[in-house]
């Protein structure tokens, strides 16, 4: 054997990993509208977070939709999975000493509270993006909202399926007419000022 | 706006990720029968790279059959989900510039396949932990070959189901009476001569 090997005597654990990472992992989770900007500001935080020599990782609809979850639907049935699923993802990164950021419309109580429950207390901090019905349709950058409005897609969040807006979060992010980095930057201001970065 | 914060112009991507942790993000995928010593190799492993300052996770069934993946059982269809679910676990983690360590028996070459087919080349480090079937059912830690060979576990890989060897692993760590620690050494001093860490 070589000599210049240190072998542990402990596991590699979660505390290891956060350590070194010099962070607290924890879950940043983006609820909101579709159109109310989650992804943008997700995107800005992220970077903002890494500029500052934090570990991060971004779960949104871009690398879950199409590996991880490309087998489920939109049924109700396959949206509580999904989230099940981004949960239990979300998970193995805090896990790994990583600051996890999720994008997604997670629309249903019981789907955001799932995650909480499964993380220790503090690591799940629940951002409410509270941009109102009336901006995100008329911002409407998929043009989904009209094709909500039209029939074409059925079951859309906020016009025919509910969206339960979370009672307690850790943050809610209210509406201002600013600029995605702006209000990005108002996230990474209270997130700092409630000690979670 | 605080003037004392960077907006970077571009989105946070795996070459930011892997440069922020100073390595080369990869999945290195042990597979093997039951009681090939998988596990406790994997273990002593990653606290040899975390010593080395490397950024780690790994993925067994500890953390995955509870969580993400515990809706599934065991039959052929589940065994293959499984899997699949672990290779876009891996990918994403590969994403966030982490090295991935996995240790599943994953006795099916299709998918393991799949997880590298999914990855960049040189991403996917197939290790084939070739611990002979005789010396792991002597070993027999779990006493699982017991019920196998009693009939009380059903397609049990080695015994009544299929181990469809690697045929052109990156690495073959051929079994040797030595202890644990000289098993991890000897797969360390292998990936560090072939460049994979």
């Amino acid at each position: 054997m070589s000599t210049d090997i240190v072998w542990h005597e402990h596991h590699t654990d979660k505390a290891v990993r956060a350590a070194q990472k010099n962070q607290t992992p924890r879950v940043l989770w983006l609820t909101g509208l579709s159109g109310s900007g989650k992804s943008t500001i997700a995107n800005l935080l992220e970077q903002k977070l890494v500029a500052q020599h934090k570990h991060t990782y971004l779960l949104d609809g871009d690398n879950i939709r199409h590996g991880l979850c490309g087998d489920l639907g939109f049924s109700d049935k396959d949206r509580v999975e999904n989230i099940r699923r981004i949960s239990e993802v979300a998970k193995l990164f805090v896990d790994s000493g990583t600051l996890v950021i999720t994008a997604f419309i997670s629309p249903f109580k019981a789907d955001r509270n799932y995650c909480r429950e499964i993380l220790a207390p503090q690591e799940f901090i629940e951002i409410h993006v509270d941009t109102p019905l009336e901006v995100c349709e008329a911002r409407d950058p998929k043009g989904l909202y009209k094709k909500a409005r039209s029939g074409d897609i059925p079951h859309f969040t906020g016009i025919d399926s509910e969206y339960q807006a979370p009672e307690a979060p850790e943050i809610t992010l209210s509406y201002q007419d600013e600029s995605p980095v702006e209000t990005a930057q108002r996230l990474y201001d209270l997130l700092v000022a409630k000690g979670y970065v």
